[in-house]
């Protein structure tokens, strides 16, 4: 629901071509393959789906790693599902697909309730990777990060009045059929529209 | 002879366990593997092949590009052997890696000399990428370059004092049989050794 609400933010303010989906071996993949192809339809922006080789990292989020754990973000177990440095190798791709492609900016959904237990989601480092991408490439690329200040209930306040499809997107991070509705992910998921108080459209198990 | 170099500097001063070589679909890919399975080899360390989708990328580096430009690296024309945030990528895809492994830092033969047209190559981008490095990271990763501030001939220098095996290394963006001896790569190569009265090992066509 972040990068489709940072998606229907682009668009309201600028030219958007293309959306890139990452492949990673995540136990959550194919739920998230099947979501983001409805929404660049929906957006009637270019797919691009890029597998990154991820076999040698360790991380409970990978179906190569442990089981999922339930509970709250803030929770030390949650911190088994960190990809070590998944969003500066997610970053550093677009940035120089962008590059390729002639772009003059990247877009992304991270956002101030983005769990501190993520060394790779705080602002911080946000602000060092934005420096690398614009001094590392001919065109100064962009980094946006437009909820980088705001939470996930804001975020859903956006995006209901972007009117975006919400009913589309996934967030759980095991991938069955169904939202499970407890792991960190759902809960966060569940939280943010509650407080937004706008009508969660996600089937719970 | 950089990356080699950096390797052997490494070695000469902490405990290194994995090397890391990207295959991305150059011109000298399969040069680069061949003569990186024998250095390997000779240090003792793992070799870790790693393949980066790069098919959707400019460059004439790629074999999807156009021809290798002869010439020195000033030239305007080698702008179009630069892959887009190529630097980046690496540097963090070997981030994740590390953090995977347990390991406390990152070496980057990245040199002086290398080439102001590349802005992936320059000292500001590389202390950007390091903030973002040891900030996105729970290890408070390391980005160790210890040649940041000399040239290639100060390179050559240093691997001839540690033993560097050159003949093993490979240079030539072409990726022929033997270096070629003129496009931008070989040109600094051979000049490189000439400067710094090291025995060039190469086999030039």
């Amino acid at each position: 629901m972040d990068s489709t609400t940072a998606l229907a933010w682009a668009k309201s303010k600028f030219h958007v071509e293309d959306v890139i989906h990452f492949q990673y071996g995540s136990k959550h993949n194919l739920k998230e393959l099947q979501s983001v192809e409805k929404i660049a339809a929906h957006y009637g922006v270019n797919l691009n789906v890029i597998h990154l080789p991820f076999e040698s990292f360790q991380s409970n989020l990978l179906k190569s790693g442990g089981e999922i754990p339930d509970g709250h973000y803030a929770d030390e177990s949650m911190k088994k599902t960190v990809v070590p440095f998944r969003n500066g190798i997610m970053l550093s791709f677009a940035t120089g697909f962008a590059e390729s492609k002639g772009a003059s900016a990247i877009i992304l959904g991270n956002h101030f309730g983005d769990h501190a237990i993520y060394p790779d989601c705080r602002a911080d480092f946000a602000e060092a990777m934005r420096s690398a991408i614009a001094l590392g490439t001919y065109a100064k690329i962009e980094m946006l990060s437009p909820f980088q200040t705001i939470d996930k209930t804001a975020i859903a306040k956006i995006g209901h009045e972007l009117g975006v499809p919400f009913e589309l997107t996934w967030t759980c991070y095991k991938g069955k059929d169904k939202h499970c509705g407890t792991c960190g992910s759902c809960t966060e998921r569940k939280e943010a529209f509650q407080l937004a108080g706008v009508k969660d459209p996600t089937e719970y198990e």
